[in-house]
């Protein structure tokens, strides 16, 4: 007898039974002759582990709720933010990222990586709340948290030390903003020396602005490839890979697979500016994975923190419409986005955990296209629907 | 008694108890004294009549059941539905059409408009197909139905006949495609003429491309004011608008101010071209409505006929974020597409019929955000709630 039978699912396309026995999947099978304790009708729905949100600002969420959107230029909404930010608790945090995890966690989603910012304003309230966040949601949605140089350290050089303070008390990776710093160079060169120092990844907000004279991209991957840190380091945005002529393009492509450079596209960024080419960048066998970003704050008063909307942004702004594309976006959601993270054991297979999330679509287009959400969700071998969705 | 009482609901910001009697809402109060046979908790949840999408082509929806979606021009994808076109029937269209009216019923529909095709390669059935669908969902969803010569009239002339035996047949309206033709001057004054004839009003696939070569809106508006049609034509899509020059633009708003052009905004065209910038019509006083346009076609293979989503996405797109843009936002999903449409008595207002859709949020922002679906569904003092959401 198996602790879970899921009866009549699809996973990448083929209809199987999934039998879970403690917190482990241990039959994938077109049918299942063993019963479960508990048998459940997945009606030939889509199952996945869950979905990956690689990119999420959760210590600066809903702030909508205590202030007013302005129109106002990015390093205003900056200002803004540091207003905010400098009243922040580490209480405050919590609850407001709590928020946006759990709004993850409804649509579906099992791991999430967010920055949290560290500098002299915010100290290190922000990475101890969200690796609060992360102890209380283990096993359901899987948080990593990057400690983020958000305000550079050429205005605030304490927080190099900070930065330190962060990775020792335990945060996944550092990340840095290329275009903060006059010295955008030696601002990647202080992250990566951290990235080396804790054995950590890093990422980078790269060159986001889109703007030309903002392309440091070539000097993060060459860094890379000499400090042997290839396939370690993240760009989020990568925005002026859409200001660049063709030929540039090529060749920043090249240097992006030589370094093993891997992306992550924020697509609500389109409200402001040109995206990173998505498309090109997979074609090129990029690891791209796709991120909400802001929620509820001074860049994006109405994001939510449902990773399959801004899949679907996507899908409409650089036309992800073939099969293909369809598979393509659908992977980024999935198991590259997994991989993107760093995670092993992602997929609904034998020895893997049992992480299952049954949506109500008969197929990924369906699912972008009806934006389905959950309808079981199976968390380490237990079945979670009820808490977590009410149904 | 009243029939219904609907207690704690957001009308416009303000919390109310909405009374029914029969099909007519009688009271509109902070406090209704009066019980109901019927008393539904509203939990201050926000309540609106309906959406109203004002474009769709639901003749053409669900394309992709049976045919593969192919990344090629807008002539080649033409080229592909009318292929698929010449097999259609009526019970073929009605069926897949039906499928979207539910789409947009479920999601809070309270009238749409659709396109249907008129030339020799369909004949009427589109038009008898949507008419039959009008008359079932009547009281549900309002479906205004437009012949439309998506063909032009030069390759098939025959069309201008079929298309005034459409009106005959009961078409709400009369459509027409201003780049389709070499005369695009010429395929105007032949949709106007049958405007005029019928004592209907028409609208446009105005400017669809956003090629500067086609650019008729302002051979639109002129017409408009000489043959006294201001405020009866609505153009679709006027994507040319921004390809203009500032000098240009302002032009061509003031002659669709002089003309009461209505305009549609169909923000999926974002996967091919730029939109119609919105904000400025708006800013300019001018009429303008949302659409989901096409359905899991040719032309949109993801979409779904639920215009929260079209509205999420121009929301992105043209950076609705401010309080005010989100009124707007909000006003073109209701109150204004309502007016587009023409319909009197929108509203949840004394004296109007009992339409009301309560969607589970508190705010419009949330309901964008969260892409918030109904919760209480009431069409003409009827709690269709279990019928159509089954809950």
């Amino acid at each position: 007898m198996l602790d879970i039978v899921l009866r009549k699912v699809q996973v990448e396309g083929q209809q199987v039974d999934v039998g879970i026995a403690g917190d482990t999947i241990v039959q994938v099978e077109p049918e299942i002759e063993e019963r479960g304790c508990r048998e459940i009708d997945g009606q030939n729905r889509v199952a996945i582990t869950g979905f990956v949100d690689c990119h999420l600002h959760l210590d600066k969420s809903h702030l909508m709720d205590r202030a007013s959107y302005q129109d106002v230029s990015g390093p205003e909404k900056g200002a803004l933010t540091r207003r905010e930010k400098a009243c922040f608790t580490e209480e405050d945090i919590y609850k407001r990222a709590e928020r946006v995890v759990q709004t993850g966690l409804q649509a579906g989603n099992i791991a999430i990586r967010t920055s949290a910012d560290v500098d002299p304003l915010v100290g290190l309230a922000g990475v101890k709340a969200l690796l609060a966040l992360k102890g209380k949601y283990a096993g359901l949605v899987d948080i990593q948290v990057a400690a983020f140089a958000q305000e550079g350290m050429e205005k605030y050089p304490e927080t190099v030390e900070l930065l330190r303070q962060a990775l020792q008390l335990g945060a996944d990776l550092v990340g840095g903003h290329t275009i903060i710093d006059a010295d955008g160079r030696g601002h990647i060169d202080t992250i990566l020396d951290l990235a080396r120092e804790f054995d950590v990844e890093a990422e980078f907000h790269l060159d986001e602005s889109g703007n030309r004279e903002h392309y440091l991209l070539p000097y993060l991957a060459q860094r890379m490839i000499e400090l042997g840190l290839q396939g370690r380091v993240t760009g989020i945005h990568c925005c002026t890979l859409s200001a660049l002529t063709p030929g540039e393009r090529q060749e920043a492509l090249e240097l992006i697979k030589e370094s093993s450079l891997k992306v992550i596209s924020a697509p609500t960024a389109i409200s402001t500016r040109a995206l990173a080419p998505v498309k090109e960048l997979l074609a090129a066998g990029v690891l791209v994975g796709i991120g909400s970003d802001n929620v509820r704050d001074f860049f994006n008063p109405i994001g939510s923190g449902d990773i399959k909307q801004i899949a679907l942004l996507l899908a409409y702004v650089q036309r992800f419409f073939t099969a293909d594309d369809i598979k393509q976006l659908w992977e980024m959601l999935t198991c590259k986005g997994a991989a993107l993270l760093g995670y092993r054991g992602y997929g609904i297979a034998v020895g893997n955990r049992a992480d299952v999330t049954v949506l109500d679509a008969h197929s990924p287009v369906e699912v972008f296209s009806r934006q389905a959400p959950p309808v079981v969700l199976v968390r380490g071998g237990r079945d979670i629907t009820t808490e977590i969705l009410g149904r």
